[in-house]
This record gives structure tokens, sequence and C-alpha cells, in this order.
């Protein structure tokens, strides 16, 4: 680069503004400068070099549980990776996703080219949380601190739970069904005997069922049942399987809590396909306000969470110089749709 | 790590392992290194050191002309990229998104810390392509080439597009209508005075405007007629201005062709919206058959493209070190649903 500048009169930083920065050089200068290094098979400023010699990356890194095509299939992960998508495109980094390792592989999360990283992931694995601490680098959670004290964006889950609960106990419910996700990397899907007090590896599953549990409270103090049942995994179909287990009790509710409105649209079609109309005969309520949860029939009430907003903030927190230690919590909301009805 | 590697009497590579490939040494063994290293305060194999030693990044470069945010919100743009990914973390490979430069800024093309890019750009700007030549990276264009002659996995657009022409040729159809997209950078959507043989800046483009007229021509030989019209973006709503200005002719067509799904249900409305019923007015073909093609009302009739395999083609390409420079081309095929019919 030394002798290119010098053979075209210019200095090192206009040759490397004519690769890198086209808009601070006349397009003429540009020009000549470019095929004078084509003619000298100069191939531009390296930048693994240049990385190397400033120490920054200008790349965000995410890392997320599943496999990294669920970022681009579930409905709320996308409405949350648009928002990552668009900080990261205002911040001027790229974003990296880096995949689980395969077995026997190495773990990206070691060598991933970033200067931080978003982990939507809750629990975060402790193999992973071990070979992260190693990176030294900054790491924002997404729903989930990555380990206690850690910096994360999320919501409110007990408020927002909770805010579910009081809806169905005010429209006079009295016997509930709560569909919950997994609560535990092998746990067993189905009934959980110890209901709302039922044992979670996830944050986010504990606060939610304690937020029901606060809403609940009156129904329950007043002779009201509950029966939880852990959800299979993620899907419509999960959703539908745990939805028929808790209509085929001897008492079935006239009320389900579902912790996403993918498992909530599942616990509906079993429903429906059993006979009974919601809600008339049953209220739903879900979490997310996805977009499907608007046009679904009946339309879903459901607590809506700020998914792309949550995205940004993430990224907008890891590149911050003085990150808070305390959560970020973004406002959720209670949206009645026809999906509840007082009880009959 | 040499001291650490002495003081622990094992070898540099099983330090390195224990940080990066802990599924090749005992549990216990790497415990008591990665407790060593933390108390030494060393903090594991430094990945840029190590790439830079290497000269290879583990990371595949991701290249679009829309927003970022647009790869997680556009149906046909998701199936593709939930591909993309798959393959990447099949590879192992992280998947590096590269956002366009914000103006002033310099473009990440040029310091993304990327093995090669797959570029999802129909056309790649001018300003881009010189850039990442400059980078000398194996790049394979998604849907086009970057430049003639360099690899690409795509579909054969004039023979998918001649297929849905064809199909309402057969259904007696002699007056079409094209909602197309965009024919350059700065072209004014409406119609466009040179029919089938518009001139068009987009490869794609140029190949679904010969398919059309391809599977037109019977028709338009027995005194048919075709109006071109091009619209302002790849939104429903631009679907559905370009049928309105097809709807407000003198003699409307009784049939369309739309170049995407999204164009095509936003036809669909606005035809529904000013009084024409479709099929028995109006038939309607889209082009992708994305998700909701499938459950729209009436459902659409559509060329199914394989995007998901797509995205994982331009990967495994990318990845190859005998990349063909022939375009790998993928199968369509045209599913006959309810948005079309033989014209009264």
């Amino acid at each position: 680069m030394t002798d290119l500048a010098r053979a075209l009169g210019v200095s090192q930083a206009t040759v490397s503004n004519a690769f890198n920065r086209p808009d601070q050089l006349s397009p003429d200068l540009r020009q000549r400068i470019l095929a004078a290094a084509r003619e000298a098979g100069y191939p531009g400023p390296d930048p693994l070099a240049s990385t190397f010699r400033r120490g920054r990356t200008g790349a965000v890194g995410f890392i997320v549980h599943e496999p990294l095509n669920y970022l681009f299939e579930d409905a709320a992960a996308r409405l949350t990776m648009a928002g990552v998508a668009r900080a990261c495109a205002e911040q001027g980094s790229s974003l990296v996703l880096v995949p689980r390792a395969e077995p026997g592989q190495p773990d990206i999360v070691s060598s991933a080219l970033v200067d931080g990283f978003v982990a939507f992931c809750d629990p975060l694995e402790p193999e992973r949380r071990e070979l992260l601490r190693a990176r030294r680098l900054p790491v924002v959670g997404l729903d989930a601190p990555v380990a206690e004290g850690q910096p994360y964006v999320g919501i409110d889950d007990r408020a927002a739970a909770r805010s579910a609960a009081t809806h169905l106990v005010g429209l006079g419910h009295r016997r509930f069904g709560v569909i919950s996700f997994a609560l535990g990397p092998g746990s067993s899907p189905g009934i959980a005997a110890a209901g709302l007090a039922a044992a979670t590896a996830y944050v986010a599953n504990r606060a939610r069922l304690d937020g029901y549990r606060d809403g609940l409270a009156p129904a329950l103090d007043a002779g009201g049942t509950t029966v939880v049942v852990s959800a299979a995994g993620v899907q419509e179909r999960d959703g539908a399987a745990a939805a028929a287990a808790l209509l085929a009790l001897p008492t079935p509710p006239t009320a389900i809590l579902a912790m996403s409105d993918r498992l909530a649209l599942g616990a509906i079609r079993a429903a429906v396909a059993q006979g009974f109309a919601v809600p008339d005969d049953l209220s739903v309520v879900g979490f997310d306000d996805i977009p499907e949860a608007a046009t679904a029939a009946p339309p879903l009430t459901t607590v809506r969470q700020p998914h792309t907003a949550k995205g940004i903030e993430a990224v907008n927190l890891l590149l911050r110089d003085d990150r808070p230690s305390n959560p970020v919590l973004l406002t959720t909301e209670l949206v009645v749709r026809g999906s509840t009805a007082p009880v009959r």
C-alpha cells in the first residue's frame, strides 16, 4: 500500500478510503487508485490485518438455543430478529449468527469474530456459558440474563402473566388450565404434579408461573383449581396435545392460560376438534401477540410483547460503553380479543 | 499459553482444546486447565490471532439489497434464509449478515470477516460489486449472478413464468395483465409502454417477462392483448395499486400474471374491493408459493419455488472447492388452486 500511495502521490489513508469509504474522495481519484491497484496486483487493505490492529471486528454475535433456522421461522423470534437486524444496520455492525456446535465439532462461540454477543437462550447451557465467559466479551441476554447479575433486555414476565390471569378471574372463571413451556431440558411433558409451584430450570417460566399464581390467587383462595401441563415443545401441535390432556380431565377447565400464542392456537384447535366452543365453553389466553393472533378465528386474547423493540434494545445495550447491570424491562399489554368470555 | 501448558504438564493443543473442543479431553482435565487459566489470568486462545494464522474465518457472509430486517420479514426471503442458516450450521460456519452502508459510512462488505459471500441481490449495485471484487473472495449469487459468468443458484425463471402463462391460455383467456417487479432502480411504476418487451435492469425480471411472452404467444398471435404494469415495490399494497391500474383500463384483463404471491394477493384484494369476483371475473396467478398462498381466499394458483433448497444449495456451493461457473437451477412447479378458472 505504501508503494502504491507513493507512486500516486496520495496518502495511505486515501488509498484505503478508495476501497472502504468511496464517499471520502472524488470518483475520478478513486477510479485512478483502484485501476493502479489492480495493475499492481494490490487487493486492497486486508480486513483481518486491520481488524487485528484495531482490536475491533465491527460485528455483533448472536447465539440462540434453537437451530439457527428457528430465527427465520418462529413468528415471535422473527419479530425480535427484525429489531436486532435493524439496530445492527443502524450501528454499522454486521450480525453474526452463531450456530450450535455439531456433535464432535468445536463450538464457534469460542472463535466467532465479534465484539460481543446477544444471547437468546433461557437457559444458556453451562458449557456455552463457560466458553462465553472465557471470551471476556460483553454479553447481553434477550429475555433472560446469561448468568445472575448480567445485563439483559426482556419484559416483566411475572406482571405480564398476572395480567392474563387477572383477566380470566374477572370473567368469573374458577377452573383453570395452564399450558407451560417445557420445565427443564430433560423434563417429560404432561401434567405437572406440583402445579403452579412446579420446579423449572427457566427464569422466564418461573416468573410466568408465579405471575399466573398471583393473578389466580383470588379464585384459588375461593376454592378454584388449576392444573399445569408442560408442553413437549413450542409448536402448535404441542399446545394441542397439552389442551387435549386438560380437556380429558374429569372436570375440565373453563379457561386456559398458554405461555405462547403458538401454544394457545394449538389449544384452540384441539378444543374445537373435541366439540368445545371457544370462547363459549372455553376461554383461552395466549402470550406474545404474534401477527396471527389478531387474524385467528376467534381472534386471540393475549399479552402483547414488544418483540422488535426488545431486539433493538438488546443490540443498543450491547454496543453501549456504560452497560447498566440491571435488566431493561419493556412494557407489555393485555390485548382482549374474542377468545375469552365470561364463564357460563 | 506456553507457560500454562508447561505448568500443567500438557501440550499447547490440549490447553487450546480445553477452550475450543471440550469433547477432546476429559471433563476433569478440562476443569483443571480452565481453573489454572482463570488463576493465571489467561483468557484463552485469541480468536483473531488464530484466524489470522489460519487465514480462514469459518464464516459465510451474506449481502442483500434490502435492509437486513427484510430477511426476517418477507415470507419468501425467510424460507430461503432458513435454508441458508441450516446449511451454515451443518457446515459449522457462522452466518454473517452484512447491512447496506449507511450514508457517509464505509461499506462493511470491505471489512466483513468472512470466507466468502452469498449475494441475494438482483442487481448488485456497481459500487458494491467493485468492493466485492477487490476482496477476491468466492461469491455465489442467489437468484442471479453478481456478474456475468459468476456462479449462482436459482430457478429457470423463463420456464417457470412460461408455465404460468400457458396455464391461463389453456383456460381460454385472451386479455392479460402482467404485474412486474420494478423494472429498474429509478424506474417509475405504472403501465410499461413497451409491454412484455419493456427494458429492465434485472436478470430475473427479463427472464420472467420473456417466459410470459413465450407462454402467451398462442393467444397474442390470435389477437389477444397484454398490458404490463410495473409495481412500485414488493408489498401487497403495490400489487393492489398495479391491479387497480389494470382494472381501470377500458377493456380490463380477464387474467393477471403477478411476479410474486405478495403482489398477487394484493391484486386479488384490489379486484374484490372493486367488485370483481376471483376467479369468476378475473383469474390471478402468483409466483413463489409462500405458505399464505395455500390458505388465502381463494387459494392462490402459483409457481412453486424451492426457496429453502435454494438457500441450502447457495451455501454448499460457496463452500465447495470446485465451484462450477454454470448456474445451479432448481426445479419449479405450477400449483393450480382456486384463483384461476376458465374465461367466461
